[in-house]
C-alpha cells in the first residue's frame, strides 16, 4: 500500500483533524433486516453527518490542512451537490470564504442550502466547460484553493474516517460495502478497512446503469464515464484517477445492482431502521437484497453515505 | 403524588423488566433545530424503538408483569395501531399467544406486520361494539389477559421508561414535551419527570383537531371525544380514566397545535435529523415551531412517539 496515493496515517490524522467539527455518527443495526439480508448488517448513518452526509468529512479535511496564508484567500469547487455545502460549512468553520459554482439550473433547495451556509454561490451555465473556467476564474482572481470533490488526497483521506470510526466499533466486520461516484469515499474506506482488517473483504458497488468505475475495474484500464441514468444521484460521476488506482490495489469484490433493487432496498432502510437516506445510499444495500453478495451469515459494515433526498417526490413513488 | 395510580418505582421496576427486550433508543440533537426552535432541543427517538415505537414498552412491561399461569393463557387488545404489534412482540417473546381483534377494513400493512410478529388476528366488524364483544369472546374461551392500550397501570409504567432514559443523559432538562392520544405515554413522562426532577415544566401537547385531552384537563372534569379528524393517527383516541387523573394532577401546560403545524414540524424532522416520524410525534415539535410554547434559550427534551408511515403517500404531498 505504500505505493498509493493516501496512507492510513493520512486518515488517522484526518480524523484527529475533523473531530471538533464533524459528528461521529451513530451505528444502527435491525434483526429484522439481518432476516432479510442474511447476515448481520452493521450500518454507519453518515446520513446523520453535518450537512447531512459523508462529504462534511473530506471538505473539513481539506479546508482545516491549509497553513493560515492559503486559507486567508479562500476555497472554491464546482458542485451543485453534497460537496458544495461540505465545502461552505468547512470554510465557515474555519473563518474563510468558500465560493461554489453551481450551475444557473441547480435546484432551488441546493442553492439555499448552501448560501445559508455562508457560501458565495457563483452561477455558470450547466456546462463542464464552463463551471471550469468559472472555477479558474475565481482562483486567479482571489487566490482561492481548488478543493476537488472527490480527486484529492486530502479529501480521501477524510471520507476514510467513516470506515475507521465503524471498524472501531465493529472490528468483528466481514465485509466493508460503500458506494462508488468519484471514488472518494471508496478509496478511503478500503485504505482504512485494509489497514484496520487485513483480512476483511472491502466490497464496491456502483448502480449498473452508472457502471463506469466497475468497467475501470474489471478491464484494469480506467474508462470514461457515458452520461448515466441512474435514481442514485450522488453517482453519477466519473471515477479520478487517485480513485482508480487504489480501488485497484484494494477491493476484494466490485458488484452492480438494478435501479429497481435501489428503490427497494431505499424503502426497506426507511421502513425498517426509520431513517431518511438518499438513494445512493441504499446502493450497497441492494447489493445484499439482491443477494449479488451473499453474506451466508456473516457481518457486514455498509456505509449509509447521505440523506439529502426531494422529500415531495420519492423514488417509489410513480 | 401517592395517591396516583402509577408511582415512580411502578416505572423504575418496568426499565428493570423490559431493558432485555426493548432498545435504549438514541437522543438527536441537531444545531440548526436548536435556532429554529429558539432553544436547545433534545429528540428521544422512540421511533427507532422496536416495531417503531414507544407502545413496544408498555406491552412488555404489562406482558413480562404476568405470573405464568396468567400469561400461558395468553393475552388479548383490539388495535390496529402500534399497540397491537408491541402486544403481539411481548407475547412472542414471553413465548405466549397474543389475539389481537382487528376491524375487517385494517390497513393491509398494519395486519401483515401484526401476523409477522406472531399475532393471532381476529377480524370483526369495524364498530367499537363488536371488537369489545369480540374480545369479550375470547377472554371468555381462553382466558386470555386483556392488555388496554393505555387505561393501564402497568402499561403507563411501561411507557414512562422512555422519559427516564431522556432524563438519565439530558438531566439539564428544563421542559419535557410529549404528544397526548389516550393518554399512556404522557402520563408515564410525567411521573417520571416530576420524580426525577421537581422543578421541570411538564408540557402535554394534542392537536387542536382533536383536543379532548386539552378540553377535559382545562375544564378539570373528563370529557368524552368526538370523532377526531387529524393527520396525527396515534392521537385520535379519547384520554383515559387514569391519564385523566395524573395529568391533572402534574401538568404544567398543555397547548395544541394545527394541522399545518404538525405538517410543517414533522417535515422539518425528516429533514433536518434526518430520521423517519410519524404525524402524532411532530405534534410537541409543532408546539415549539408555532411558538406555542417559547422556550427562550432553555432546553426541551420531545419524546418522538414513533415512526410507522404509509411512505406511499406523506402529509405534505397533496
Amino acid at each position: 500500500m505504500s505505493d498509493l496515493p493516501v496512507s492510513f496515517a493520512d486518515i488517522q490524522a484526518a480524523a484527529v483533524r475533523i473531530a471538533p467539527y464533524v459528528h461521529r455518527t451513530p451505528v444502527l443495526e435491525s434483526r429484522r433486516l439481518n432476516e432479510i439480508l442474511g447476515g448481520r448488517v452493521a450500518f454507519k448513518c453518515e446520513n446523520q453527518q453535518r450537512i447531512g452526509a459523508f462529504k462534511a468529512r473530506g471538505a473539513h479535511n481539506a479546508v482545516f490542512s491549509l497553513s493560515d496564508a492559503e486559507a486567508a484567500k479562500g476555497v472554491v469547487t464546482h458542485s451543485s451537490g453534497n460537496h458544495a455545502a461540505a465545502l461552505a460549512l468547512a470554510a465557515s468553520n474555519r473563518g474563510v470564504a468558500a465560493h461554489i459554482v453551481m450551475p444557473r439550473n441547480a435546484p432551488k433547495a441546493k442553492v439555499e442550502s448552501v448560501r445559508r451556509l455562508g457560501g458565495q454561490i457563483v452561477f455558470c451555465e450547466p456546462t463542464i466547460a464552463a463551471r471550469e473556467s468559472a472555477c479558474e476564474a475565481i482562483m486567479a482572481e482571489t487566490g482561492a484553493v481548488l478543493v476537488h470533490p472527490y480527486d484529492d488526497a486530502l479529501v480521501i483521506a477524510g471520507q476514510g474516517t467513516a470506515a475507521l470510526e465503524l471498524l472501531e466499533e465493529r472490528p468483528e466486520l466481514d465485509f466493508i460495502l460503500a458506494p462508488v461516484g468519484g471514488g472518494g469515499l471508496m478509496s478511503g474506506t478500503s485504505i482504512a478497512a485494509r489497514a484496520i482488517k487485513p483480512s476483511i473483504r472491502i466490497v464496491a458497488t456502483e448502480p449498473a446503469q452508472a457502471n463506469d468505475a466497475w468497467r475501470s475495474w474489471t478491464a484494469k484500464a480506467w474508462t470514461a464515464g457515458d452520461a448515466p441514468n441512474t435514481i442514485a444521484d450522488g453517482l453519477r460521476t466519473t471515477l479520478g484517477q487517485r480513485g482508480f488506482v487504489i480501488l485497484n490495489a484494494l477491493l476484494d469484490d466490485f458488484v452492480t445492482v438494478s435501479e429497481d433493487g435501489i428503490r427497494d432496498a431505499m424503502r426497506l432502510v426507511w421502513e425498517v431502521l426509520k431513517i431518511v437516506i438518499e438513494p445512493s445510499s441504499a446502493v450497497p444495500v441492494a447489493a445484499l437484497l439482491e443477494r449479488k453478495l451473499d453474506l451466508q451469515g456473516a457481518a457486514a459494515g455498509v456505509i449509509l453515505t447521505g440523506g439529502n433526498v426531494d422529500l415531495d417526490r420519492l423514488p417509489w413513488q410513480a
